[in-house]
């Protein structure tokens, strides 16, 4: 059996960790971590430590860890057939039933779903059929894609370039040409203290249309956004928004891709995001609660709308041009079948809606007064605490001081697993769907007192 | 139990397939085949359709199909922990033991890998790394990309670009700008008829000093390649190809990305491309034969002289911001894990190097003096068949007959998948390692048998 101090060793010698501080990390100077088992909210790491894992990985195991539905599916796939490819018509029972399963599942003017391993690829994805859809189109001015600031849609170079975070454009020369940003409808960050959430919601608005006005309308392709804004600081948008936006979309005929990665399967207590915010999406990206992260699996999902102009371009100019060699893998989907039953079997988009609105009443009743936390919000089983320095005044702390990896890594030596989120003083919560009231309990006492610890 | 024409619906109604005629395919034009379960170098489909495929899915099932040791690492570890997260420094036993046998079995310059999951992403992450790289040095201009006509990088936004392919371009307004694309290594499609492989491999070298010398280079900061292009053609190198071009490469100080993504564990009969060539890497990717595709997993290696550069760039800037969800995948790490040692232990990679020997030489024997056969060459257990309406004058069929895509279909009627090259008159072989004899004269015989078929 290996020694613990030996993979550490294999790890800084031969790892690139995904996120990491590269020359920490192979110094020896951040902790190497190795996990072995999960069940239900809990992992478990190779020294015997047991953790509530109140981020779900990232925001990816929704359906919780160990749930055998879903191992056996994978084991079974795996021995029937692990891979063939999905180009040129082929498939496997399991992922032409997931295909069917994801179409019933999308908003009602949703046609075909496209199959990749990542949020990212996903996207990717996006971009090239809105570019070629405004080509068959016979529009090919109409490219440019806007996104918001704070918006997180992948890490790719075009993906990262809609994403609208600086950790993911500084160096990397980024964002790509083509990709706009315009106002993260984040109302706690207004500007203007004085603007009430109808007002901030006019201003986002305003802000978008304006930016249409100053490129040319006749230049823009598409926005894409998340219901809520998720790793750029778990934010519902104000009142309003959705409608407001979708309203200046139709107006310029720009698509909308929705981005629901983190929403989609039930984060939000409902289907999709787009359920809970009344959007009509022509794109939707889907990862992460497809398969609740048990085998990598995204989806591109098209409307009626674009798939005809898809068709036709085919029809043009022969075979897409667009494929990954795992698309569709065999594997990827027979854990989105398992998953997606096991989710409706156990009825957990219900219990996320209840444990959602529980956590967060936990949360504010635990802090909602404490001098430095200056907001608390969440929508389904997601939800985030803010920090302040001065909270009449909204003052924000000194980035240098990392209030919320502190209080991230306090709550982690009293076994609680939450996230610090990559720009703000924000700690994240997304717990797995099957969260009792027990292990809420924990996570809001934990959080309570690594508060204390770090801010008094 | 599901229908077979209940499937086939479900399958035009919700899924939309890679590489695919989208309307034909929605029409019901184009069959469905839902492939069931496989062994060795056999595959078998719903209609109880046994295939032996001879391109290894997408030349990716190295292992073969049904090799019940690498299933069972993935049932092993779905069942005691299907997913964690790889950032900051997170890993399993399974992703950190695969992270040192990559590094172990590449070549001596390589320190780190970062995996993700498709060959696309890894060079998506490629470049990021080399405009990363480039910057810390303080070099902002040097960033254009050289990549080959007929290279294939993938199918996204930049990777798509790098692709040297029109297919893969055209309607998608690729490539980007920062990718400049130089001659193809062709030695059978060159221009002028007189000038031999020495004579070649030099014009490529020049073409490719040429093109530095117009944009400058101080503006390029690396060329990408496979060892032997695939998707274009399956096309070894001329003679002292990349001896000439790596020299070009030190000269104007370009890194050099090699794409080891088909030919990486053992395609070539040797741990890499690159040792088949003697090539030296800044960065190599990997994907397919890193799991024989029974998990989707792919690789970027860097070497030491990059990595020390990240490491100086994560110091000053802190953490790199690059990840996948599912970057480094446990399930994908175990059955890596499990590949590697499998390949090794049944000394696949020697039998590789024999039967793709045999299999040319048998090509060569049956076809080699076929009017319409141009060319027949390979390299490795990978190999191809080129064919041209004049063999003297060496003029090429009108692409609109389809000629390969003719041959393919017959030999799919008698049970052999090979693969119709996407640009050019090609049938392509890259059969799983385990190839017996027998069945490599199966092969053979029905590539004879169609060829005849169609071409007379
Ligand atoms: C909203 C959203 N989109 C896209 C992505 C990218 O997904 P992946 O990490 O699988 O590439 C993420 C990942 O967190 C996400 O939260
Ligand atoms: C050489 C090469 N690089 C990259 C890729 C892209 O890999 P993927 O399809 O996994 O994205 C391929 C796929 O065939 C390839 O052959």
């Amino acid at each position: 059996m290996l020694r613990n101090d030996q993979l550490a060793e294999w790890d800084r010698e031969n790892f690139f960790h995904a996120s990491t501080h590269l020359a920490q990390h192979a110094r020896g100077e951040t902790p190497t971590r190795i996990i072995t088992t999960g069940s239900g909210v809990y992992i478990e790491d190779r020294d015997g430590t047991r953790l509530l894992d109140a981020f779900a990985g990232l925001y990816c195991v929704n359906a919780g860890y160990g749930q055998s539905e879903i191992t056996d599916a994978i084991a079974d796939q795996a021995r029937e057939l692990a891979y063939y490819h999905a180009y040129a018509g082929h498939g496997t029972e399991a992922s032409v039933t997931l295909a069917k399963m994801v179409i019933e599942r999308a908003p009602a003017n949703m046609s075909k779903v496209y199959f990749g391993l990542s949020g990212s690829d996903a996207n990717e994805t996006n971009i090239k059929l809105v570019w070629y859809y405004n080509n068959i189109l016979n529009r090919p001015q109409k490219k440019k894609i806007i996104s918001r600031w704070r918006g997180y849609h992948g890490s790719g170079l075009m993906t990262g370039s809609l994403t609208g975070l600086d950790l993911f454009h500084k160096k990397f020369d980024l964002p790509l040409s083509h990709v706009l940003h315009t106002q993260a409808p984040y109302y706690y960050h207004r500007a203007d203290l004085d603007m009430d959430e109808a007002a901030f919601t006019a201003h986002c608005a305003a802000e978008l249309e304006a930016l249409i006005a100053r490129e040319g309308a006749d230049t823009i392709a598409a926005f894409i956004g998340e219901p809520v804004l998720g790793t750029g600081g778990i934010v519902p948008p104000p009142a309003g928004y959705w409608d407001a936006i979708q309203a200046v979309l139709r107006k310029h005929d720009i698509l909308l891709i929705v981005d629901e990665v983190v929403t989609g399967f039930g984060r939000l207590g409902t289907p999709f995001g787009s359920d809970y915010y009344g959007l009509e999406p022509d794109l939707m990206t889907i990862a992460k609660g497809l398969t609740s992260a048990y085998a990598p699996l995204s989806g591109s999902i098209v409307s009626d709308k674009m798939w005809k102009v898809l068709e036709q371009g085919t029809d043009e100019n022969g075979a897409f041009g667009h494929g990954w060699t795992y698309s569709a893998h065999p594997i990827g989907a027979a854990a989105g079948v398992a998953n997606l039953n096991l989710i409706d079997k156990l009825g957990l988009v219900a219990n996320a809606e209840k444990m959602g609105a529980y956590l967060l009443a936990a949360l504010q009743d635990a802090l909602g007064t404490h001098p430095h936390v200056g907001d608390i919000r969440g929508a389904g089983l997601l939800c985030a605490v803010e920090f302040v320095e001065d909270r009449d005044a909204r003052a924000f702390f000194d980035p240098a001081r990392k209030i919320n990896v502190q209080v991230v890594a306090q709550m982690l030596q009293n076994g609680i697993i939450a996230r610090a989120m990559p720009q703000g003083d924000i700690v994240g919560f997304a717990p797995p769907f099957c969260l009792t009231q027990s292990e809420a309990d924990k996570i809001v006492a934990a959080t309570k007192d690594a508060v204390q610890a770090v801010l008094g």
